[in-house]
């Protein structure tokens, strides 16, 4: 510790907004470089080699073979797929000094598919899978938690190529269950939840995610066993209903009801229904943004929804990628005045209608449903207007927000709402790289075939902080024995010359049983900054050397526990050593 | 083999320039991705991780501690130091989606400086010496020779940081010292030679050159111990000369004399010397190359230099840093009609002159010397003039190229020129980086001292080409033991099941022992193929299973000197193992 390039924070770092984020900084394992880019000091970059070797050994398992990619690629590739403008603002472009356009590579499909290409070219060949583990780029908008959402961070990326759907899916597995055993190594809890592909593509595709309360991916479950990242949840369409008994629509004043809360008091105190009090779920909300395509076309689009669900953002986001959702502007609104903030109703919306803005419909508003909404006109809605009889839509959108207790979309009962750290996700690619990009082998008959492929991601930057996020306490870090930076945190006491002479020699014998050892020598430092120190850095074990060495006693303390016990110096070495095989 | 991702080439790529990257492409370790920009396929990283580990040991052998900084990395601490400009176009630079400026790093001076001044602050946290293995970014102009000089690669840097010059002598010497070690493990032969700074800044450096004729360096060294980098080496300035012998200057008729070479043709036809013939170190060459200077000023620059020698542009470069050096174009000329090529003089040279342009003498030029050099008029030149009678200039700047059989600077005799790659290189650095960025630690007194900095790298994925390069043959590669991807490359011949049986068995045994094993499964492709690719991958030992078999041995084959001895199938794991122990 003495020479160790390492200085431990006493104060929470005020840019840390997560307790992972600020332990790591306040052990000195990490050091924030720019924002969400981060160097890795000496303890942390164990931590990532230790979590680096699990995922190698794993997916040599599983039959990968490990490959490295450049980060800097050529545009070329990633034209001919689409993902160049597709990725929009999260791609770092750049020129060459030649002027060429080069990217910073976010994942690899392109440049694998081409390699595969290149150098196969028979089914005899297949199945191939590869894997690396490469420093990937993404220019995010809002960087935060530190290692969870980083600009600059490692991943391990699997590529797997396959003759036909059926052997993919045999790879696809393989990966799956890597997966299952790697995060099971690493001491991360997981739940496997289906999810949309994203900029990825492809047909079916599978997230791991660690619960946890600072996750940025909401999931739901069913205790019959449903389990989908939020964003891929579908909301079965009710059976259409028989609006024959439903009275005529009809306009009534609603001043100052331009949102649900008050459209439902107004509703109730001027024309209340007989049966029960008009609620939230009666309206139809409609809401209007602004989609950007990767064009840069802007197009306005509304969405009607029950008033007791807020359209979600990342459902959103997902369902309309790869355009991106932005709030509507001063600017879009004054090109539509037809649009009464508070008032929107169908009647304006639809292409067919006097704004021609895209209208969507959440899929519970089926034909014959009876709904409250805007009037379009200042301080007056519309109630018994019935989908199907007084108005219709361009299509349905599935982008409300999923509540707790909304029923699993395969009949496996209520859901469950929780969030979750992404630690992994796969994907059945298919064919969409191989066919842009022209992979073909040939089939046993002499045919050209295309390739289909899966893509496989594990988040290993994260991973440390994601660890470090289920393992602190309140005094620390507090690292799972494999994953630990050393074995044994070893603290020498006191100014007692001969303490540290036993405690060095204690440190060698130690190494010589194959352990590895943080030792604490400093000399001027008061026993209390040594074991807030220990116990701040999370070693799981901590070995005391000070002043019950006269008595023939060296303390063990277990990190996680903070039991302590004394044992006879004559037994240190074989008990340390036991301790750590616990 | 049969599934190890890999396609060997018989015949040699068109783009390879030089043989390491040839055979590298053809035994399928790399894929070139873009121009100097490659991919490592699962043999080469292997050999890549083996250079990594030897590395990695010596450096902690040294007491330096490791790290790892992120690739991409803001302006601000570049601009501090003056690189941001001054790397001019070989760097990488970026914005990100919020318009900052990016960098990505070809070193990490400015952000270890950064490091250590934020977290250490006294001297008793000195001496300390950081490293990372990275991958590293610089926009070549010209890339070539695959991993020799690519765009994208791995370095091993590292920084020592001292109290005061002493201390950093230690440093700079265990560093020195470490790299002896590494370079000798790895099987390189190498030579230190003195060297510029470049872009580094910084007092001294050396550079560790591998001797090769394809090497980009050239460096001269005398039997008396001098080494240089030949951009390194100073030319002694011969004493002034006594000159008033020499008859005045005359201008002389010398039609369609624009060389050298006509032109001492020329002068011994129309006006011969007496006691000897004109030579061409008799003559002044005058030439003009335009200076481009990081802030974009274009400025034109005269160097006089006896016309035996020439500018040598890695030494001009290296002198003219951080300004770039360009042939003067069309405009240029144009707008300097005073200067008529083939005929360019003195007497239109210098600020004082009428082109104004700067004018620097080679250091042989002294006082008293005595030159036939342009007359500034076509079919012209002047006989007798004497330098510091009959003409000045600006300074003097040593950038002839050297010439074998020139005095070595130090007096230890004559220098012969030979080619190098540069595979490592030590800088002591002095100050320039702490005191741009700030970096002070307080002294024993109480007293803020700016920290004295060094700043080592060793070309990682250079070391792969250069141990390539260095051990080829002419039918492949051809490893040390201690880099090779494999201890072992098993080949099983013919159509014999029980062969493969036996092979498989083998594998199994000698990977029992520890030893890693290719093995060539294939079952339909003829021994003359398997021996081929063998031969090609360069891995030091080849077993083969085969006909042998039912007379009971095995052949066991010295890749690099082709001996081949039969032993007995019982004896065969003891028998590899002992020629892999070799």
């Amino acid at each position: 510790m003495s020479s160790l390039f390492l200085r431990t924070l006493r104060e929470d770092p005020h840019d840390a907004d997560v307790a992972s984020h600020s332990w790591l900084l306040r052990a000195g394992y990490i050091r924030r470089a720019a924002p969400g880019i981060y160097s890795w000091l000496p303890l942390g970059l164990r931590v990532l080699a230790k979590i680096e070797a699990v995922v190698r050994e794993e997916m040599a398992a599983a039959g990968a073979q490990e490959v490295h990619f450049p980060a800097l690629l050529p545009r070329e590739p990633y034209e001919a797929t689409g993902r160049w403008s597709e990725y929009g603002p999260n791609l770092f472009r750049l020129k060459d000094r030649k002027g060429n356009d080069m990217l910073l590579a976010p994942t690899h499909e392109e440049m694998f598919t081409l390699l595969v290409g290149d150098m196969y070219s028979s089914y005899k060949e297949l199945p191939l899978t590869l894997y690396q583990i490469q420093t990937k780029y993404r220019d995010e908008a809002r960087p935060r938690a530190g290692l969870l959402r980083g600009r600059e961070f490692v991943m391990k990326d699997a590529y797997s190529f396959d003759l036909d759907d059926d052997a993919l899916e045999v790879s696809y597995q393989a990966q799956r269950e890597a997966y299952e055993r790697i995060f099971t190594r690493l001491g991360l809890e997981y739940v496997i939840v289906s999810a949309t592909a994203g900029a990825m593509g492809g047909s079916k595709s599978e997230e791991f995610l660690h619960p946890s309360p600072i996750g940025e991916d909401t999931f739901v479950r069913s205790a019959g066993g449903y389990a989908a990242n939020v964003e891929a949840v579908s909301t079965p369409a009710p059976p259409a209903r028989d609006a024959s008994g439903i009275p005529a629509a009809v306009v009534r004043d609603t001043p100052d009801s331009t949102t649900i809360d008050t459209l439902v008091e107004a509703a109730n105190s001027t024309f209340p229904r007989e049966d029960r009090p008009w609620g939230a779920s009666d309206m139809l909300k409609n809401v209007v943004f602004a989609l950007v395509h990767p064009d840069g076309r802007r197009e306005l689009l509304a969405i009607g929804l029950p008033g007791n669900r807020d359209v979600d953002p990342k459902r959103l986001e997902a369902a309309m990628y790869p355009a991106e959702v932005e709030p509507t502007t001063e600017d879009d609104m004054e090109a539509h005045p037809e649009l009464i903030p508070g008032y929107i109703g169908p009647e304006v919306l639809s292409p067919n209608s006097e704004t021609g803005i895209r209208y969507l419909l959440d899929p519970r508003v089926v034909d014959g449903t009876e709904w409250v909404t805007g009037a379009n006109e200042e301080g007056r809605h519309v109630a018994h207007l019935v989908k199907g009889r007084d108005f219709n839509a361009d299509g349905v959108i599935d982008v409300a927000n999923v509540l707790e207790g909304d029923p699993a979309p395969d009949g496996s009962g209520p859901l469950e709402l929780a969030r979750g750290i992404e630690i992994g996700h796969v994907f059945a690619l298919g064919r969409k790289y191989s066919e842009a990009l022209g992979l073909k082998v040939l089939d046993q008959n002499g045919k050209a075939v295309t390739v289909t492929m899966g893509s496989y991601g594990v988040g290993v930057s994260r991973a440390v902080a994601a660890v470090a996020e289920a393992t602190h306490d309140e005094i620390g870090l507090c690292w799972p024995r494999a994953l630990a930076p050393a074995d044994v945190h070893l603290v020498a006491t006191g100014k007692d010359q001969a303490v540290f002479e036993h405690a060095e020699a204690l440190v060698g014998q130690l190494e010589a049983e194959g352990l590895s050892v943080i030792y604490d020598d400093r000399v001027k430092v008061s026993p209390g900054v040594k074991f807030k120190d220990a116990e701040l850095l999370g070693v799981p074990t901590i070995v005391v050397v000070g002043k019950g060495l006269e008595q023939g006693t060296i303390e063990i303390k277990d990190r996680r526990s903070g039991e302590r016990r004394e044992v006879a110096v004559d037994d240190a070495v074989a008990e340390v050593v036991a301790e750590t095989r616990r």
